[in-house]
């Protein structure tokens, strides 16, 4: 069977077709109340994410479907040392699909390579967390009507926004799109995205500081934390921070029909002010999160096709120096690397460069 | 959609209708058994508490619904920084129902604001615990078969006991009732509520630091624990807890129909020895709390009728000082007040007075 | 309602006729989907094991069944200091048969006798599991055709290792069963185990530290974890672990019908080279587990027939001074004892000497 590990495991036409379904269920949400009758998922998060997880639940739950599983590795099996791949397999035997979350970097790769049914990565580490991605883009075409023909403005943590960077580059698959990035010095968007996803597919784009200045321009405002850590020091994020803070002065002159959109938890990013606003998608958003899982599970669950395949060299003297990877704490892992197309190798969990 | 923050939210004719559905259910479960086919309830419980949680839980499998949702804070986005409001918004895109605990006091009423479905307060810090009152009740109701013309004793911890001043208030709109008030002197009921519920419906009232004493007179009996670290000293503690243990030598000279009620769970507050007592209604009274909330749930999920009002007036140079308050902690909280008849400013959250 | 707390509760035949239950589900599923529909299973683990958790949630599941429960007790009333009795009369009232895990020896058997619903020992501390041994006879039987005529190798911590001698117990009663036991000498069989069980019924059996040179000869390989604390130094663990680690080499003359067991989950005793084998069992094991307590559950609810009974004596100055049996922390629970055949009396709650 199939597993989603991130976004480029599907086609534009899957997607598209993920986005239609969603719709449909939205519109006729009675002719699927039963379509994962007896079908269990099973929510692996080895580290808390409720939002997250209460959406798979939800979603499973609206398919007329049941949950097991748990939402902390404390109590987890895992507290007794037992590998990701163990955890997939076993689980196999219980459940129908597996919706998993885990700090470490590619280990939703790991379980879906063990597993006998559908693996849905819901967030390994800092690496990929492809339903957001869907989510935004389910969103997009419910608010515009469109996914092309977009110019959309990213605003906040475009350094390590892995939503950011993810959502960017599903929407370099589609035409007459224009992104404005828009963020501090220390937070802009690393180079390798600029190079291999925005140059690589002709996106135009323009980088600033000034929020205010960009939001006329924008058909779709990203909206993003910064966190006080990120900064050199406390007096640097007191000074930039407020003009990242999204509030009602700063859409004055935004377009009517502006989206505006964040993955949420929001912390204070956006005024409170700004909810009651038309223009502020971001809670209707937290329903098309659950509308997209519905159709991912719904496609996984009736899906035969390959495992992602775990298709790798092992490299005489490599291994990968991600502490974050997921083979830095499982041993037995064999490490495994891929060339890319500029000659250097990537480990294929967490794709970081290998030297 | 209406929400349950607190008792005073329904009328006596609600209430008793609430109950003549619970003692439907109890006598025709089969009828109720797909009553909420399709729907979900969230519990969302910021601290834990079993016993009201699996309640809740139950309550909505008897009614054929399902369940999502989790059971302690570390598990929740509210470790991410995220407001209580924006929970609600977002659970509400999850679930058609909550159940919330939660630490502070005012926490539910912020969440129904919010939500866009009915909330159920399971809790909010030492404020309120209406379905532990509604529990109460119908325990009474079903082992009495009335609700008026009962002496009531209360005994333990008076002055903290956030069920006690509840059940009273409750119990001060019916007919024919009358209160025994059983406790050391540091722990007799307030005088706030003497005077704002007793002596304002002139319900007849006596205090006494004697169990034994008082139970012979006796038709219902809510015992609660006493707290050490209520106490002075540990000696004082000592010195006075076993006059509040309840055994069957106490129970020598009690009424043959004599209602022994405790919110549970008890630690040594009543001896095991009692539990076998026809007149230890305390299990029966869990069994109660099950059909109250099933009552409950389905009431909310079939009403229309408008949200809890926030109807406050932020006053000039006025804020809450009460540091158990959900506004001590959730910033961008309006600080709201309401004039009470004799003048004075309470905080809408959790009602304490401002100054 | 009848409970199941240790294997010695089932007859042989009750047993068998469990075993084949579980066989005709494996076969007609669907014919048992919906045979616990609106019955509720409640899972209360005061310590965390997902494993056994989830195999339970889904065996209720896959029955047409639903969960509720707890998954930790930092989660449960417990933390308030609720006795297990009061959690497991209250929990009664909330769900038709309880799946408990406890950290203190003795506690199922005491939940089972203030429970008015069925109760499954899911584990209490180091004392039984019965789950898990039913799990590994259904395997067996799945895998031979058979529970009798067999050469059975346990290997590893045969001290310590609690799933070790529940097998060789329940193995004791059927016919033809041979023994290898295969440990370093800080972990042999306990003598109690081989007088009280081998030895009174005559199943021959052998001690060895070699494992590759038990192998050729076995049936039956049940392998255990080696965990490093369990030997005098650290030296002596490395000196020794090696050879109690299965790979394939060792595997080069066992029979081609060799079946290995796991209770699971492993660390490091086993290779993952060995899992592609197709003597490897032990991911067909947890399917077992699954299947079993299908079968369990439904025996359980589908039975009348008395409470467990909690026959003991207090014995003038005899308490039980076992640390980790349930009474060590429950003050209210009487202590009560067995006298044995050989004039020894044994705690009814750990069944440790009492002295």
């Amino acid at each position: 069977m199939r597993s989603l590990i991130d976004i480029p495991d599907f086609s534009v036409a899957e997607i598209d077709a993920l986005i239609a379904t969603a719709c449909d269920m939205m519109d006729h949400p009675d002719q699927y109340a039963e379509a994962c009758k007896r079908k269990k998922l099973a929510t692996l998060f080895f580290e808390p994410s409720t939002r997250t997880r209460l959406s798979f639940e939800a979603a499973m739950l609206e398919l007329g479907g049941s949950v097991l599983g748990f939402s902390a590795a404390n109590n987890s099996s895992a507290a007794k040392g037992e590998s990701v791949a163990d955890t997939a397999r076993t689980v196999s035997c219980y459940a129908d699909i597996i919706a998993m979350r885990h700090p470490k970097e590619g280990a939703a790769l790991v379980a879906a390579s063990a597993a006998s049914i559908p693996v849905i990565n819901a967030g390994d580490g800092g690496h990929c967390h492809p339903t957001q991605t869907l989510t935004d883009l389910l969103t997009i075409y419910r608010e515009k009507g469109r996914l092309n023909n977009l110019k959309v403005g990213f605003c906040g943590d475009l350094k390590f926004g892995r939503t950011v960077h993810s959502l960017i580059n599903a929407l370099s698959r589609y035409e007459g799109i224009e992104i404005v990035l828009i963020s501090p010095d220390e937070l802009k968007l690393p180079d390798y995205v600029k190079q291999d996803t925005l140059e690589k597919s002709g996106i135009p784009y323009t980088e600033t500081a000034d929020l205010e200045g960009a939001i006329p321009t924008l058909d779709i405002l990203y909206m993003t934390r910064i966190q006080q850590e990120r900064f050199a020091s406390r007096e640097e994020y007191l000074r930039l921070k407020d003009s990242y803070i999204l509030d009602l002065p700063k859409l004055a002159d935004a377009k009517s029909d502006l989206c505006i959109l964040h993955p949420l938890p929001r912390v204070n990013e956006i005024s409170v002010a700004v909810d009651n606003d038309p223009r502020a998608c971001y809670f209707r958003q937290v329903l098309c999160g659950k509308y997209i899982r519905m159709a991912l599970i719904l496609k996984l669950l009736g899906e035969d096709g390959a495992k992602p395949a775990v298709d790798g060299e092992s490299v005489e003297g490599l291994c990968c120096h991600n502490p974050h990877c997921i083979t830095s704490c499982e041993q037995e892992l064999p490490a495994l690397f891929k060339k890319t197309d500029n000659g250097v190798f990537r480990c294929i969990y967490c794709e970081t460069k290998a030297n």
